[in-house]
């Protein structure tokens, strides 16, 4: 059954409006709260969330399990979805079906983009796009927005800097379009090489709301500008050309010395895997870097409270 | 510790009475109702299932996992059991004898015919069989059962006709020797190939049930008469060689038009997964079919009964 | 948050004090009757352990898993971490760290000697070492002298005989350690071939405890003298040369035969995998035997102690 009174499916950030944005950070910021006292409780007991990876994950899949768990909920953790029925010649919408039977909420990843909506149109039950291919991570734009928003309290407007891989990169199409919606003013920074640039519908659709755009190759030029660094990796699994990414992967290195004219408030954030050197190791315990504590609690934060407001009073 | 109160093991269709069915569906309809109240309680708390599938498995697997969870239980989710200690060289009875020291309750699938009742044999709790090579899969003829007698409550007498692969098809064999002990009187056809006929002993089985037995390969001339149609894959699987798998794989295909002579209350069920096109996809959303939505669903109740059942108050 | 109350990680025998053995080995017993009667409970609930599992199990990975879930708590369940961002080109820390910000423990066992004590410094949770490549097990060390105190209750003085790959095996390193810490006077005998002999390190420490050691190669010699016999199989993994393997994996058989000069109370144990017949099949139901069901089932009681010490009140 559909839940009427929230989100039916997250699978695009497009589905999220302001005031969902409101009620999932307040909800999170409840979650908090239960974590640091309790670790969790019971609120869940005997609802079934079905991660379907049918792509490997670590962070996403463990964050998303570890956030039923936390509210007393079950999994059905398939992670790779090797050796499934899938091999034996079952469909996707069957298979989505099947775990329609089993579980409350389907989690699903897929390699190709558009998958989770189709899952989303035969599931019976509410589905969570947990990345597909080169399209969305929606419930990952939330926690990145949440992140920022906790982070600058009592600011009205930001710069945000998206760098990197800004073609290939979910996480940064997702971020852009749901940042607006925080109500905060924002100014976008898009930096990148020209061959991985932000693909015009998101820029055109962020100037839309309002938002100022700089594009340019420079990241030099942006750091003293700005209270977000929000950098990405190189995605060598969407390189058909292996000798194109080998000449593009480093070029972008943020390291104490890239920081040295950065505001005192500047943060750093990456979505993780850092992989090729793009964060230098020298950063990890920087003051301002969120990546490996704070978006990945908040991470977790606001899975519970997406999970929560879905799976509650169906 | 085996209980005493139910059955100690369930290794085939065998083991179970008429007496234990209509304690498994009386147990079946209480957690419907609870399942559809909240999901599930915690009424095995502190308990744990061990998933013990040597051959992988997408929806057996999941299903066990979720039906004890949504009862509170635990599980040692292992799927595949690639990686494990059989690799270090241990042996199959050592393997049982340590997860009898861990769980509950052990589910074992297994590619050989007779190991999960070697399992039963050197395991200190009860054993749960979940598919062993050609065998067995009694927990599915149980909730197949289920499901045809809720779907004709009131009727005291059905014709059922099995169709495909009656020769290989564990799940047509259990199911077979289990229906007459539902008090329904059935009479069976056996819609197959020559080459895929439904084993004698089988036949003779349900013979000395006092079931009329027809067999033939025609499948036109059953539909008329068939209150359920029973449709299984041709198992890729089980055959050495390919070319008679291409020849057979299509021997059946169930679409709109084969039923237009079925009757209205006509229902079709697949133990899925729907591999080769037996079932035609048009059939997926007709009144009629139960196989997507019903027999998943009730795949669930009635493992979370037998769980139930087994596992409380040993 | 690191656990002041009791251990912060469990990386080492070393870690573990003559007192802790008292304050784990209370814990345990209070659990044994906790499973007996129900189960378990939830007493850590909301609370998750990660299972990260760099290398393959079965046993310890199931045993873990088994301890949190019932005592109420949940699992990120990652045994083989094949598909994980590791692959991607995490560094080994930064996985470390991104469960930190999940989970409330990790459980680590990786190839590598020296890395379970790499992620407790980067991890701002404890960290329990299961096993790094010839390094140490200290759960499994823990429950071993805890089968054994269990077994000799009154007694305060054995002989314990560890038998077969002294050089490589990291449950001997440990067992040898930490059982003079329990309080009870041992004589140990050393049995191996000269090519697996015990390291000097750990021959030397278990003098400078007081405990008298003999080395032998000769096993029939100890028989009789000995209330425990600790076999371990030669691991073939450890070996680049299978042909030195080959000659050696049958160094010693332990059966019927060698036991009938053995006192009446002398106990069989054994870590598991048994993979090359270093203890005969005909002893699986012998009376002295501890491998198949005392020794896992402490492992898991022990488990649950240590999670619970360290998770409780943090």
């Amino acid at each position: 059954m559909k839940n009427s009174l929230f989100l039916k499916d997250l699978i695009s950030s497009d589905d999220i409006s302001s005031e969902n944005l409101t009620v999932i950070f307040e909800k999170a910021r409840e979650l908090i709260s239960l974590v640091k006292q309790k670790g969790g409780d019971n609120r869940l007991q005997g609802r079934i969330l079905a991660a379907l990876f049918f792509e490997p994950s670590t962070r996403t899949f463990s964050s998303f399990i570890t956030a039923m768990q936390r509210l007393g909920g079950g999994i059905i953790p398939l992670n790779g979805m090797q050796n499934t029925s899938i091999e034996k010649g079952e469909s996707f919408e069957h298979t989505i079906r099947v775990f329609s039977s089993y579980a409350d909420c389907l989690v699903v990843r897929h390699p190709q983009v558009g998958m989770p909506q189709i899952a989303a149109l035969v599931a019976s039950v509410p589905v969570i796009n947990a990345g597909d291919g080169i399209g969305e991570h929606p419930s990952q734009a939330v926690y990145d927005c949440f992140t920022i928003v906790s982070r600058f309290i009592g600011k009205s407007r930001l710069t945000v800097s998206l760098i990197g891989d800004l073609k290939n990169g979910r996480t940064v199409h997702s971020l852009a379009k749901l940042l607006p919606k925080t109500g905060l003013k924002i100014n976008f920074n898009f930096v990148s090489p020209e061959v991985l640039k932000m693909p015009p519908e998101i820029t055109g659709y962020v100037k839309s709301k309002n938002c100022p755009v700089t594009e340019t190759d420079d990241l030099l030029s942006v750091v003293g500008k700005s209270e977000v660094l929000y950098v990405t990796r190189v995605q060598k699994e969407r390189f058909s050309d292996l000798g194109e990414y080998e000449k593009i992967k480093n070029y972008y290195v943020v390291n104490r010395k890239v920081l040295q004219n950065s505001a005192k408030d500047t943060v750093i954030m990456h979505p993780l895997p850092i992989a090729a050197g793009e964060i230098s190791d020298d950063l990890d315990d920087y003051p301002g870097s969120l990546y490996l504590r704070q978006q990945l609690q908040n991470g977790l934060y606001i899975r519970m409270a997406l999970l929560d407001l879905i799976l509650r009073d169906q």
